[in-house]
């Protein structure tokens, strides 16, 4: 009797505390939809300030207005956090044409990777080797590759559902295509756009020398979709087909920048520590609105909506704006490395980078306790239509903070128009909507909220 | 022991078969991302023919040329189903302006609604009362009403995830405010845009003066939403304040159109029908892309990705383009109409009507039976992400095909930017993303494998 009577009374907490994790959620998107902050922060972060590549004034004009606006939050405490990043510069826009053998020309779309050194002065023109990733170009050696511009075109899978897995097939190419082709003695790398859609905008990214020698290393750009079809159709039909690019960016010294950090200090457990983030810098063809202004003002709106709706954290809850994710990590490099010297515990930490389109759920790294945790929570997030809760990969700005004993998280919104707009002209406010990125803070509040009440 | 190995055989059986419906749907997707046509088709559609209003030359434009595109395929039989549909015309671009009691103007977007009168020759110019809905307006009654322009301005909820949900709360207003007013006197209606987005399109769609002799007809318009919000505060600062709108459209006779009928005829139950389909005319503002030009080119290639997928249905499939959803629903009640008297036994109708965006699932209109069937398919949908599977309403067109003894669907996309285009001058080609599409159309036609082999 007293089991049943003890089970029963477990049975009517669990139930009360269900329904008031519901209306908490309820609470919670309902303040997103009706009253977020998220999609005005993003405007001015767009287009006030536009893109923010590390390094830039932009940049800093983005720490400074994030800071303020989190200022005017009310959280225990705001601040930033020196990091000196990489400060990488275009210069002048990119040119490129194609020659027939009959030198006949025709202007193609390309811009610098980044990272990119620049063509001689005056630009560079030589044959072109087409291939289909590096294992090819290293099969036909050393011969067939030396004094030519190597023309990495794998394309994205498009029968791959994940957008994000076909991007991770043929990302290689652009980071380490240029650094290959450069010890078989190429003069230039032209890369096809990381792009499932057939348009004219080249879309940049990072790329690496590795240790190569600066005597090897050689200019890399990436070239539009549609372009990258005219070139491999003119391979075709004109083998001696010359490529001609000029270029003019270069790589800087350090500079300082910031990481941008505000905290609601927890009740209990002030040194559990739970954060929330996105990165500040952005690349600089676009205005970095889905690639990562999303994942800031997400992440900001975070903290704000789990205040708003009247919710005293147990544990300390931080929003993290990370500097120099695109190109160095620096930001999430140093921001671990003073967590760990001030032995904060860092329980879980959820980063927003896969653009700002309807949430579908989160990929987890975490042990199958946790995952079972998670399994108990899906029912509070369907209402929401929030579906997907699976094991795998985080991101890249919370993964130095990741220990054998906590868990990380990423959002994942709907990925199919994501690389529409990645790194190109094209990430652009216009390509934002309102409710979607709303529902994305909202579905991350809901669940910072959930790990803050019950821990992992 | 005979039970044992006949149960085993069985669990041998079940598991080769759910073996290879998993790998039919990975065809059929595959075929779709890789070898769809819908893109194409609704390239042609949006961009080459445009908005397509019932008896308008653009409406018949589209028969043809779908017609000519499914007589392409190599089904089994293609025809034209006569119908006869109402015909009403925009006439020139409708003009409104605020007037406070100063004379000061300023003008505003508005758009008749489908159905609506002309405003008198020149327009026409009234004071304005403002109600959040049709009860308010009835309960202010004859005398604050009459004379007057009633502004109906109840706003779409944000907080309502499912925004067809939202759009559901307000539609009367739009639909039967015009009536429910000329009954009081009023002179004019205006109403507040169903969009859930503050923009300056006004958004149409079909209303209805019902029986009320023609004497008590007002002319109805909506107002965008940025001009309901300025019309709303204009009344607060000067409720004297004037509206003035001018706008020519009218309703002519019927005139004959045409269903879009494709068949593949069935090999084992050729008189069990199974329909996919959407609707061939929307209104005339925009291109029509997303209402519902995306379920006409959706359902298209339900039938072929059937066929490239070497899949030889059992029963009859049929695509059924229909004419006039938007404003009569004719060629629905037509096809319903000459199935029943030819006896055709309709066990399954699936429509896609709720734009091209990544599908999430479908609602379904059964018994629980089905339903306990289509959890043993879920599986089956889950690497594509769909799993929203629940009992709801099916569609407009699909439903007066409904009996006791079948069922019918509806397509669920993805609902958060659909009322950024419903039925405005922003429904367009470039809203559309090509793998949404095509992952929608690949849902459909896994849905459509799976009745057409295990029956409903």
């Amino acid at each position: 009797m007293k089991r049943i009577l003890s089970l029963l009374i477990f049975l009517i907490i669990a139930n009360v505390s269900a329904q008031s994790d519901a209306e908490m959620l309820k609470t919670i998107y309902t303040q997103s939809l009706t009253n977020g902050k998220s999609y005005s922060w993003l405007d001015y972060l767009s287009n006030q300030i536009g893109g923010r590549l590390s390094g830039s004034l932009s940049a800093e004009r983005a720490v400074a207005y994030t800071k303020e606006e989190l200022d005017s939050l009310g959280l225990d405490k705001v601040w930033l956090q020196p990091v000196m990043v990489p400060k990488w510069v275009r210069g002048n826009k990119e040119y490129a044409f194609l020659e027939s053998s009959s030198g006949s020309t025709s202007t193609v779309n390309i811009c610098a990777l980044g990272g990119s050194i620049a063509t001689p002065i005056g630009g560079l023109k030589a044959a072109v080797i087409e291939v289909q990733g590096i294992e090819e170009m290293k099969a036909l050696g050393k011969e067939a590759v030396s004094g030519k511009i190597v023309f990495f075109n794998r394309a994205m899978q498009p029968e791959i559902i994940q957008t994000f897995e076909a991007y991770g097939g043929c990302a290689d190419q652009r980071y380490s295509g240029a650094m290959e082709a450069g010890k078989l003695g190429a003069v230039g790398v032209i890369v096809r756009s990381l792009n499932l859609r057939l348009d004219d905008f080249p879309h940049t990214g990072s790329m690496t020398y590795g240790n190569l020698p600066i005597s090897q290393r050689i200019p890399s750009a990436a070239i539009s979709t549609n372009d990258a079809e005219k070139l491999s159709t003119m391979l075709t039909l004109d083998k001696n087909t010359k490529f001609f690019f000029n270029q003019t960016c270069r790589q800087l010294d350090d500079v300082e920048s910031h990481n941008v950090i505000g905290e609601i200090t927890g009740s209990e457990f002030p040194n559990e520590y739970i954060i929330v983030g996105g990165h500040l810098d952005s690349w600089d063809l676009g205005d970095g609105s889905h690639d990562d202004g999303a994942g800031v003002v997400q992440s900001m709106d975070v903290l704000r909506l789990l205040k708003e709706s009247g919710y005293k954290p147990k544990r300390s809850i931080r929003v993290v704006l990370f500097m120099n994710e695109e190109n160095g990590l620096r930001g999430a490099l140093k921001y671990a490395e003073v967590a760990k010297q001030k032995g904060e515990n860092h329980i879980f930490s959820l980063e927003s980078d896969s653009g700002g389109f309807t949430p579908r759920g989160f990929d987890f790294e975490c042990d199958d306790a946790f995952m079972t945790k998670i399994e108990g929570w899906k029912n509070l997030f369907k209402p929401y239509l929030i579906h997907h809760f699976e094991k795998g990969y985080s991101g890249a700005d919370v993964a130095p903070l990741k220990t054998a004993n906590n868990v990380s998280a990423g959002l994942r919104p709907d990925s199919q128009r994501y690389f529409d707009h990645h790194h190109a002209a094209t990430d652009l406010f216009e390509h934002v909507n309102k409710r979607e990125l709303e529902l994305g803070a909202a579905t991350m509040a809901s669940l910072v909220y959930l790990i803050d009440k019950y821990g992992i």
